[in-house]
């Protein structure tokens, strides 16, 4: 089905969402300026609420939340260093290599539950000061993490990892593409998330509902030297009010309803776990990402997507045998309580027909 | 005076446009999807508009004219190559190194009259193959200048450095933030001038007037690999078709009025020719820039700048004596009426009392 | 100990070895050229011998395996490519992040027994063709092994996983920078360990006993990259001849004595294994590297590695509790037997005095 | 005629000089050791030399002179820096987009006489602190100049850029690969002419004599730095004593005999100068580089250097009509008393033969 079709059941992801009447209203009667200049009030009052809302001195106006964690990695970083992450962490993985390119900068992937990091998995990983040695520089967390599995950071845990990091020179950077989705889910306060870290990247384009747009915080050097980054790689905008007013329109209102996606897919999750053909845990369910495997003998998660897709429900493979379905803004609970239908039908019909698709989406060989 | 004082004259660029209401309408009502995923229909129906009037196979929306050009180069260079590049070209000068940063390569820098390479210039420039030396591999045109004047490369002499280019190896890329002011003026067809290059870069917030947006045009391998470098550079966006709903309105309704601009600019050259203290010559004012000098004795160009900008005149310093006004579609002739009275004025009150300001806008030491 | 002495029974590494009487005599006597220009006799006899030798179309001289590897990378990647290795690779862990800085390359580190990659853990590891994703362009062996344990492939093994490679459209490269070592212990040809791979790097400074070389074979549009690269990295040298010269003398005089190492290796080895507050298994020394842990509660690898050094031993400290000594050319059986005693009562001296260093030689934090 | 033939005058480069008797012997019998530990006597002697003679904290041998200048620029510059270099200056030129590929940094290359800058192209050449400019970091000077011609910096005017260069916050960099020419030449103390300096490289390979070698001198800090770009780009070495005894040899022997290369010289261009058909000033030929031209009529330089190589004399073409002979440790007064007869010879039997050879050595297009 196309998803464009009203039918369509879009789970593929949260940056699906479209704008709002309400959000349009805001961004056509935006005011502004030439941001290159920092002459834009819109982009202006922005960064100015998230300096707020974080409690950090200074941010940026980014185009996406992979330019924005690009950002934060030059701020931080020189040729040579190198940052340790998550394996499945979002900078290590799906942004085209970006840390090597822009910042010829190594990741050194970690392992961790939940994609998450911890102590025990950081403890010795930095190295030496040797000149055979890359120098550690900046720990990476995402949060919530997302290939991971949707989960929040535990406050304690994230304050223990950075306080190691702080303690051993590091710098901190979280990709917070969807940090308040982890600060609903967990009760927590975004100033209090935000504490321990350096700089912190958010998304306006997931669960928030904006079409583009993405913010970098930190002090204020830092945050000066993202703004040179944000140049070289075309980021620096006009009139970008226009869709600054849209993340504006976002923080006012879109932050608290997030609570109703995780509602939605805790409920889907738990609608999915009884059918037979797939395994699913919804405890592990904590915000808007809900991830399931169909057993192998019945076929692999590519096909499982398509098969769906095709009657009209977008669920995304994530490996080879693990589906996202993610809630958002543009989906109701009625949509939610089509979809253990849809995947009860389309493992009972069976998924013989695509038989050549064998390999997963993000990988082969 | 506040730039943003409805009295404020701001021909400090075209880059300053506000979107027009049509404009908005047109935003608000335009169709949208996930442009990362090829799914915005706003986005696709741009992106095949420009193909078709640029006569190249394919195209791919980008953030900026900075993001653009950066794409493109990253779509012929390799870490090595060199690019031969007129010394005022907005990519050697304006783009923040971008060249060697982004893709390792180095801009060797040429002369020639009004921002324009010729045949002379470039004659014996390529490089030999030899592991001593970098591998010149591109060719780099503005059309039109910015730095160099606000000139248009006649037909003849674009063609004939692109022939020589190709016969000897080279690929050639266009820096058309401007492109559609070069046709207006000279009455050339967008498709002859876009023949002879490999690639064209299109700024769309600078004349036509949108809050933001640009777009590279070329082959379709060429905006494959311009693909992945959009996505490096964090310019791959979700919703896009809101603000590429601008371009194609411009598009369709701001390229022929630009000669209203033309107009303006040289009827402004005309009025400040005769005014004493500075100097400019009408006849090279091709398009919509106008540039001249004050005399150094009455002080220098950021001095000028400030003065004017204090009494509601925005125009900018480019050299230690030189200036640029730059008419667009926020600027009515009513208000380039008043301009040459404020010049006239803020000469004979004297810049004694911005004595401290001494150096070129961009430049010092 | 002063290393220099001649006391010191040095097994801190292989790279220790200075040349004898003969090489030097041949260094003396080597005719020279400007090799920049491919004028040194002695340069071109040495890069001829390595292609017929390792059955490959070209190979260039370079200054360090560092150098060598990272020209490798250069001839096969591109910036934004991801290179698959394991995660105690030389290229990965102490090139200094050259991957990143000089190639824009990222590695993705696997793990694997012994050091070595195998088909388990390779398969699903190639990145599909996606925006988001690095593309894999390259597999990297180290052969033998060195922070692996000194293991050599298996043929079978090396063979499955080049094969694979290829077939998933990969570029194999091999840091064969002790593959002499490999050849000697398993009884393989160089010219069958070699024919699976693209691009092959050998050192001389290592068991081979020259003072400084590295070449890079492989095809010849590969090398003429490399030689590029080369330049670029200041490794183009003039009258290289004179070390080329150890080189070809090494090449003819030094490997099949390699066994020696190894079985002074595995000698030492057996004499260390029944030694009480250590650990090793004499049957994993397969070629000249020693490996043994301290047990933890009598300290730590790098306070034994400084009273050994005390006492005239020289044998670096690799991991927490882990060590590695290191046999060659200028190692006799009569120091090997003076090492088993030291260790002895080194341990029995105790390291309390040492208690200040706590972490690896190459990690803190 | 052989290159290597006894009979070959071979003048097109300094760099083709083989070690002496002397200088071999001072290689075999010096001390060795593991210099990338820092245990390695020569190189320690030799930096130590080093430091001492040119008045500057620290240096680090490298391979090369290209090394040493490209280490030289990574301790200086970031990502995105630009530095400021005669258009002929040996980084800008013939290191192959180093400066790009190695550090992310822009040339901006300026003109002036004889290869040498001065406070009047210097002056305004310094961006001001903007986005979309580069941030200027670094002035490089070539003493002597090679392309420029083998002139010599007047003290004075290298003190008056320098003091430019740190009172605008910049640093200076010395390419010295030449910079015994220049001190011999003008009887200027090395320290007087590296004081204004913060690093200089030297390069052992040229007049000096070595096979290979080169030196970078300056602050701890900024060589600390260097000794890691050495690791990364393969510079650092084992027992590379064996080639710095070649250098600490030539700092003790070869410094004062390069009066006699530069009597040679000028000996050679008052005898070319009256020769019909090639025109040169004697009086430019400052130390062991002359340079002259041959009228365009009669040929290229390249179909000359042809032509002069086959009946025994290498001279090497620099540009469409420009050649340069090198004199040196290896050519005696009588091999130059050869040379003019023989031009004068090749003139006269004409150029006819090489007539397909049309463009200049570096060039093409």
């Amino acid at each position: 089905m196309d998803p464009h079709s009203p039918a369509y059941i879009d789970l593929r992801s949260d940056t699906k969402t479209k704008p709002t009447q309400e959000m349009l209203q805001a961004m056509m009667t935006a005011e502004l300026g030439d941001d290159m200049n920092g002459e834009d009030p819109t982009v202006n009052r922005l960064e100015a609420m998230i300096c707020d809302m974080l409690g950090k001195e200074a941010a940026v106006f980014a185009c996406s939340g992979t330019q924005s964690n690009q950002m934060g990695l030059r701020s931080h970083c020189l040729p040579g260093d190198e940052l340790l992450i998550h394996e499945l962490g979002h900078i290590a993985m799906f942004e085209g290599g970006g840390p090597a390119i822009l910042s010829g900068v190594s990741c050194r992937t970690l392992t961790g539950e939940k994609g998450m990091l911890n102590l025990d998995t950081l403890r010795g990983k930095i190295r030496a000061d040797d000149q055979h040695l890359c120098r550690t520089r900046l720990l990476c967390v995402e949060n919530t993490t997302n290939a991971g599995g949707g989960h929040y950071y535990p406050l304690d845990q994230l304050n223990e990892i950075c306080d190691w990091a702080h303690e051993n020179g590091l710098k901190t950077h979280m990709d917070g593409a969807r940090i308040f989705n982890a600060t609903v889910a967990a009760g927590y306060s975004i100033k209090d998330v935000c504490a321990p870290l350096d700089t912190i990247s958010i998304c306006f384009s997931k669960g928030l509902g904006c079409p583009m747009g993405s913010i970098l915080a930190g002090s204020k050097e830092e945050i000066a030297k993202a703004r040179r980054s944000r140049k070289v790689f075309g980021g620096a905008l006009r009139q970008a009010g226009i869709v600054a007013a849209a993340c504006v329109y976002a923080l006012e209102n879109n932050i608290e309803r997030l609570q109703q996606d995780h509602d939605n897919a805790r409920f889907l999750a738990e609608q999915l776990a009884p059918i037979e053909g797939i395994t699913t845990n919804p405890t592990e369910t904590e915000t808007n990402l809900v991830f399931f495997d169909i057993h192998p003998e019945l076929g692999n998660a590519v096909q499982l997507s398509k098969a769906l897709h095709e009657v009209g429900v977008g669920i995304g493979a994530m490996g080879h045998t693990r589906l996202r379905a993610c809630t958002h803004l543009d989906i109701s609970r009625e949509q939610i309580e089509q979809v253990p239908g849809a995947v009860r039908d389309v493992l009972k019909a069976g998924l013989d027909r695509y038989q050549g698709i064998a390999t997963g989406p993000y990988a082969r060989g």
